[in-house]
């Protein structure tokens, strides 16, 4: 792949991830402080709690799909229509996401919200590892990085289904990723941690 | 045209592709579930059908156009002011595809929605032909690219004309191009599925 | 200016640009048709004709000043503080213009709207005058592009001016600076419509 | 760092740096001019005071925000985790600007609001302080620089802790840091004032 074309891929991705995630704080409603006292006014702020949750957990994995994604374009070296359509899915996941968690944040606790979230995530993720795939299949063989990516994908199936068993445990496997992404790994010589 | 110039030509429509394809998603509206039961909540969900369709039909018809300005402004290595135009004119009918898009879903099966949906989709691939005989008058022949450039702006008119006579006819036609884009082609060398 | 630094600068504006021009289709209200009659829908979008032709001339004008900012900043080979607070301060005239078309066409004929409006437009080409004067005292002559660069602020201030007396005229004065940018111009040698 | 990598670093950063900023506007209410009398629809426009006063000093503190940012990535010749996440940290509350000015506007002279405004710009200009430690412990001395970055932090705590006592001094803690940036520094050789 010419320098030029990667240069549009990633700007193209960028563009799209940068919007994605400025927008999720859009969504989050301006209260209207009805009371004088700062005490009472205290309260008209609690129902800001589940939308500030939900915009903090996506916000944070949209950077770290961001930082994979900005991993994974430096070792391409040529673009295939295989990479290019599995990168328009994963963006159209990613444009999801703002609306997904709207829907978190405004039925609070509702399995389906649940579901629908983590639904967005698993397809998003899923696209990341269809995409690492094509690109590892030509450029790189990256089988650490392929191994990884299975973490995405699996944590957020499991919460899709579980989200209509428990709320809670579906919770924890949402966090689970972006948790995984910051835990220290095990000593084998990390690229990643140096970028 | 200097390497320069080309950058931010197409620095300025990747950012203009990037909101408005992420911009699609926003207009979905969220849904509020009132009812705690599952299966009477999967109900609630049904409103957003056409919303996900049209969203899923104008993001995959966005990407498209991305794809081959990509593909396109490659072969460019002199820009002037026809081709600046005529890519302002693109870019017009691209921002105002989320309208379209809206206005698509909010108004489920009505003529005038189909009609005002193919009329943004025709003038834009209307103009994406007019940028194309610019680039390909001035650089390469292209006779090919060309020639195929001519499905978009027909299948579209044909799918304004007939959302007066039959919606499904008129949704078959918007159908028509991006369907074309990823069916196989014939056997002669294709450059264009190899980037 | 060494080329990374022209980069950000660009890339920067060319963000707020791309974004504020994909923001006006926002704007426009998505109509709600009731009528199943095709002849009376039509009707439903007869309020939709003053944001389509503000959207218009909107458009055309952001047009006109990203192209124009493109030609300009080739020619930057330093950049200093006043030509980036220069262009901070026609960006943010830039964002303003959504707001400005809103209320123009939310507020049909009304002459404070058009003055609204008429202000925006006055201050965002006096900023970019401002920039162009920075530009070509430090890098390039321009007597040409300086002369050329006063008729929007005089057209926009005019137009200011009359909306309080006759919005017609004060209209007249809206269109004159896209169309003075697309008009012929005399025969000195033109750089400007070449590239 | 190698040039690529500092080229997407930056331009994720510049594309949410324009989104919110460009954002500001769009969170301005568009008037509803009821009365014909010019005299009278002045008066329907007293209510924008506040959005436009807020509207201002977000837009000039996110562009100071932006200007340092692009000093800051210059000197930047190796990009490591704790520089991403950091950068990650400060987008975050770059984010959140769009939804503190508008709870500021909207609920005008409230101590809450200033608190949340107050918080959100004292959050943000003390993750740009570890950004910049981060990047000045790698690349380059910077002790001035570092000096100055106390600047934004400490005011704006001032600011979140004086919004439960006086709302005035308050507002004199948030409009400190800007007038600071753009007050002549004194003689020691200034890098930035040239850039």
């Amino acid at each position: 792949m010419q320098p030029h074309e990667r240069t549009r891929f990633e700007q193209f991705s960028d563009g799209v991830f940068a919007i994605a995630i400025t927008l999720l704080a859009i969504e989050i409603p301006v209260p209207e402080l009805r009371s004088i006292q700062i005490k009472d006014s205290f309260y008209e702020l609690l129902p800001l709690i589940p939308h500030l949750f939900t915009f903090f957990l996506s916000f944070v994995t949209i950077a770290i799909f961001w930082v994979n994604h900005h991993q994974l374009t430096k070792v391409i070296d040529h673009t295939n229509r295989r990479m290019l359509w599995s990168n328009v899915l994963l963006l159209m996941f990613v444009t999801l996401i703002p609306f997904a968690t709207s829907a978190m944040s405004e039925n609070v606790l509702h399995p389906l919200a649940f579901a629908t979230y983590s639904f967005v995530f698993f397809a998003g993720s899923l696209s990341f590892t269809l995409l690492r795939y094509f690109v590892h299949k030509k450029c790189e063989p990256g089988a650490i990085a392929m191994r990884r990516s299975i973490v995405g994908p699996v944590s957020y199936c499991i919460a899709l289904i579980t989200s209509f068993i428990s709320i809670w445990v579906a919770l924890i496997f949402l966090i689970v990723p972006p948790l995984y992404y910051f835990l220290p790994k095990p000593s084998r010589h990390d690229n990643t941690s140096k970028q």
